[in-house]
């Protein structure tokens, strides 16, 4: 297959280049972009026509003129000092005044916070006059916060675009389905745009309904980004509705939580989850009546993965209700793909991938041409895991026309990802083992862990994401386990269970790990034979004498300045273990927790750091740890970096966890810069160059047999035992 | 004044050697040490005869007839795994049985606790045949521990000589004078050995009763060491005493506290702090009644601070109370000298100096002689601000004598040091500022925050160790402020507030920081026109949305992966600052708390690291910053290190923080590597050179009048004005 499976951006002046690329790269779709427009006959170019469809803006007439259904934010003010008894808050001091303003109406469900005595006051009044809260009989040397709502009055991701670009059009205003009013104008408007772009095959709604939480500040500059954020969904009729769900009142300091807004990485608690499920239950059924539109017009839907898209949780459980044909997302990494890809409940997902043809990322041949290869062999590493059905490119194809080396890599790129497809024929690649990464959210943050923004990098969280993009293109089965069912017997199955992340953070699991039910589950899964790894500060919570409150488990410990008095002996690097095996003893673990000694018994792994804890009550820092409990396997590490050499410590970790080692060198390339898939049905191995030189190696088959092998720079190469 | 104030060691082989040296180094006392005795007529030698006397130990014929007056220790078994639900442990697994042996009798008051569900359990019972306990209805998957009571046998001290120097002599047993047969024995020991040395005119009492909590386990090793634990104090007798005076119950648990053990980086609970003021009373009186008998024999007594101490607290309430002449500390630092020059309610003070007198430490007459000299200028610097009486050596003289450069140097400093006391002559030195030491132990810990083994160094204390050490020899005067005293108005007064330490100890505070209304003391005494310095991290303990609970004070919170969400911008570096004036902007803290960023309108102080937080949620590592809070001000130090260059810049620190900067050049010498100290009364000032080079620096009298000076290696020179 030559063609098909491939979107390109087109342009109403770019027309008989667009014909060009969609010969030379097989593109079977065109879609517009952001400053395109599609051209008047696009149907004539290929045979999906893609459309950018906002429904929650684009109206401004309406809106402009329906402040009641403009959408909300549930917000903190400022902490503020009171130097007496009386103190004058101003809510939105340091907030944005384009972007919001008091939602003066829902003032009875403001709330007044005394955050130094951790506890909510009722003697303020909001004086309207001045747009302030007034609080009396506050306490001198407390600080105060005010919970408010307020009402958005720009589109944040226009806000981005405009202030980037100096655009001086309407300032978009996203209204809220909450409303009825508004949800049917949002009927009304995407009906008359059907009739009106009969051309359109695909419907690329960009996105629902609720932006995440991106918020500006009075100097025109980001104040809070969370991906993930919810504040930007709640409004006083969605408390309403809750209230009607749950027969209790939400609150807004059960959105604002401090000030941390529910942000993932915090550990959810109940009303936050319920509010999360009513969202979601929500957005689904408003979703799914615009979807059922959209295909009485023929046409198929497709979900944008970002922007307003709050509410759509793509692993939630409400996903498949909302009648998509296809999602689509931006990807930088193997992570970001498998996020895609291994979204459920609809009939095809697609990638956009970089580098996008805009004049800041194709600036010249040789580097947009590397850039494209580096990201493709990335990203390559997991779609031989679990692929995407198509994949695309955004930007303006009359700028990527001017670098042939570039088009012509496009080129191959397409037909290789066309090869994948057709060999893979949905089948299920063979793994090594089973592991489930084991957090407070589970399933629903699939491939999504310890992201502020897809998967940029916060220096706490390299380790988190560096684990994910490891495992993303790794010949294990990854699924995403939450406490609740690990509680309910879901661990059963899985070879390996890792937990993963800073202590006090919904990912290592803070202080879920209080619960003895837990710390049993997980106690009796490895000591009955299961295997464990723990990254970070895993099972961390102190109560009972010990940091790591599995420390048992893990073998090792955190050192907190409470048990300096232990003295602590096991020193000793095992310099000859399977872990360690190919990495010549050393385990580059890119800093990680410091601190952290070895209990009797375990095996510490890695080189010694010069670095000791203490001059007679010395232990250094363990960096890299194994242990024994019961007939199963633990294994500790500090941090963790992506990378070739430690992507096959990862994969040994695994193993001799899972007490599988001795099928290593099976379906597998000897050579640490090439990995090796198989799919058993066919007979197939797919056997891949990560780097950019040629690599020999040996590849052995699912038998064990061995054979040379030398592979190009980048190759992927079909190997048919 | 040419002689006086030194003690030295003796031996009766090296009688016309110690004439030399009393001569040569102005000795006015001679002393017995491990290893040598005394000569017949000591008292020919010296005018003041010191000689050890254990009153705990030594009659092992009695110790050992009567078991039932052995000390005990209060301790916690290994955590042990049930896998069913019988689950059988042995207490004194992994401890020494040479050292400890299980108190059968106390068995009713053993606890067995669930760590995993952090709760005692009742279904158990101790089995004399197996000496194991027994336990019913566990939990599968939990770990569990045994609180009990051991006998003691053998004196941990000893145990390190014995082991260290392959004795065989008999093995010391210690008595617990809270039995009234073993207070009676120690009476009519204490009264025979009076008699018998009669030559004697300095009791060294080594030490009273309780040894600090020192267990080895079962391969020799140490298990536990720290210098300032109590479980070794308690007994069932302790506990019955207890319920007396305090008419509630003591649980082992109150003392084994899940393992921690209570150590002083643990934030106290009320039962412990009971149980000490217990102790303290109660060896208090125990050791007035022996002072009594002392000085009915007209001698002297003295406590050794060290070996059993414990109870003996020498900035505790009771210590005045115990009658005592004097007080005898080893010493290895500024820090150390102040421990023990600080200390009120004796007559005098005297500190061991270093080098011993040790073949391993006595290797090469250069190089003794320099560790003597580097020694004593650190030590010097705290001399200054308060002194001790008197100094003193310890180890064979004989082999001192070895040395001609050695003992030359040692005459030399001995004559500093009492040129030193003549000039003082008890004279309060100026300080810059009065600052306190805010921590949950206050005015008991004095000099002794953050140590393990006095101040032998764990690398998570060595930032608080090195804040100790650079004041002792401050102009400063420091003291050492509970939060119990700040609640009670006890900041008033002091120019500047210091709080450091790790989250979670009682050095930092912990969960002290949850009290609303410390948080108000300490804003209300900063933004009346207080100074304020943090190192570390400061008022941690997350709640209200900061991780420092006075993150508004400081200017700086820490990033603990629950606020990435939240930009920060405040990430200019102040280049032009008081505080860094002199250190070319820079700050070597040592590494320091990682993740600290600042708040808007905090002066980010220091050079720029290169580490960034994040890519987009960016922020660097703040090292120092400086905050204005109302009237007052903060300052932020993320580590620190000792050392002249950090020295100086902490006294600017504390300077800023006081509103004083101006004070700076009076009685200041300019040059970093030395110091000046002023005595008001006399009108002296003593300039020190605190390296081992020449020191040319500017001298600034009180009224800021400067001229030149020029400083020897090491020269310690008294101007007048």
């Amino acid at each position: 297959m030559n063609n098909g499976r491939v979107t390109i951006p087109t342009d109403k002046n770019f027309v008989d280049g667009t014909k060009k690329y969609v010969r030379l790269w097989g593109a079977d779709a065109v879609r517009d972009c952001d400053g395109t427009q599609l051209p008047e006959n696009a149907r004539s170019l290929a045979g999906k026509v893609y459309k950018t469809y906002f429904l929650a803006r684009g109206n401004n007439e309406w809106a402009y003129a329906h402040d009641e259904c403009l959408q909300n934010a549930a917000l903190m003010s400022d902490r503020v000092l009171a130097v007496s008894e009386r103190l004058s808050v101003d809510p939105l001091a340091h907030y944005s005044t384009e972007q919001l303003a008091l939602n003066e109406e829902s003032v009875s469900l403001w709330q007044v916070y005394d955050r130094t005595a951790g506890q909510e006051i009722g003697s303020w009044r909001y004086d309207e006059k001045s747009k302030r809260v007034e609080v009396e009989n506050a306490v001198p040397m407390h600080e105060y916060t005010v919970n408010f709502f307020a009402k958005i009055l720009w589109d944040a991701t226009q806000i981005y675009n405009y202030k980037t670009n100096g655009w001086t059009i309407a300032k978009d205003r996203d209204i809220d389905p909450v409303y009825p009013e508004a949800f049917a104008l949002m009927e009304r408007d995407l009906k008359a745009w059907l009739e009106e772009n009969k051309d359109v095959t695909v419907v690329r709604f960009t996105t629902f309904f609720y932006h995440f939480f991106n918020i500006y500040d009075d100097k025109d500059r980001v104040k809070y980004f969370d991906w993930f954020g919810y504040p930007m969904s709640a409004s006083p009729a969605m408390f309403r509705l809750f209230k009607e769900k749950y027969g209790y009142d939400i609150a807004l300091e059960d959105i604002v939580d401090e000030g941390y807004y529910n942000n993932h990485f915090r550990v959810p608690r109940k009303a936050f989850l319920d509010y999360m499920e009513l969202l979601e239950s929500f957005v689904a059924k408003c979703v799914r009546h615009f979807t059922d539109i959209v295909h009485a017009y023929k046409k198929e839907a497709m979900m944008f993965i970002g922007d307003n898209w709050i509410g759509a949780e793509i692993y939630g459980k409400h996903f498949a209700e909302m009648g998509l044909d296809a999602v689509v997302g931006s990807i930088n990494s193997g992570a970001t793909l498998r996020m895609v890809s291994d979204v459920a409940g609809v009939n095809y997902r697609e990638v956009r991938l970089l580098p996008y043809f805009f004049p800041d990322t194709l600036r010249e041949d040789g580097q947009c041409t590397k850039e494209l290869q580096d990201s493709w062999v990335t990203e390559r590493r997991a779609l031989l895991r679990r692929p995407v059905e198509r994949i695309g490119f955004g930007g303006y194809l009359r700028l990527a026309d001017k670098f042939p080396a570039f088009t012509r890599a496009v080129a191959a790129l397409c037909d290789e990802f066309r090869s994948v497809l057709a060999k893979i024929a949905g089948q299920k690649p063979y793994s090594h083992v089973k592991a489930a990464i084991l957090n407070a959210w589970g399933k629903k943050r699939t491939w999504m862990t310890h992201m502020v923004l897809q998967d940029a990098c916060y220096q706490h969280t390299t380790f988190y994401l560096g684990l994910l993009e490891s495992l993303s293109g790794m010949a294990a089965d990854v699924e995403f386990v939450s406490f609740d069912d690990a509680l309910r017997g879901g661990l059963a199955g899985y070879d390996v269970v890792i937990n993963a992340g800073d202590a006090d953070t919904a990912f290592c699991g803070g202080n879920a790990w209080l619960d003895p039910a837990l710390c049993e589950a997980v106690r009796a899964y490895v000591h009955a034979g299961g295997g464990f790894i723990g990254i970070g500060e895993p099972t961390a919570a102190p109560a009972g004498g010990s940091f790591f409150r599995l420390a048992d488990v893990l073998g090792v410990d955190e050192e907190r300045s409470l048990s300096m008095s232990r003295y602590k002996y096991n020193r000793d690097v095992c310099r000859s273990h399977f872990i360690t095996e190919e990495s010549g003893g050393g385990f580059d673990c890119n800093g990680g927790v410091q601190n952290v000694y070895a209990l009797d018994g375990a095996l510490v792994l890695g080189k010694k750091t010069e670095q000791r804890l203490g001059v007679d009550i010395g232990a250094f820092h363990v960096k890299l740890a194994a242990n024994v409990f019961g007939k199963g396997r633990a294994v500790y590490m500090a941090g963790y970096k992506h990378g070739a050499r430690n992507a096959r410590l990862l994969l040994r970790a695994l193993l001799w966890a899972a007490g599988k080692e001795d099928t290593l060198r099976r379906a597998f390339s000897d050579n640490e810069g090439t990995e090796c898939n198989y799919y058993p049905e066919s007979g197939l191995y797919a056997l891949v160059n990560n780097t950019d030189s040629r690599a020999d190696t040996t590849f052995y088959d699912i038998e064990g047999n061995s054979r040379k092998v030398s592979l190009r720079p980048y190759e992927l190469k079909w190997v048919q035992t």
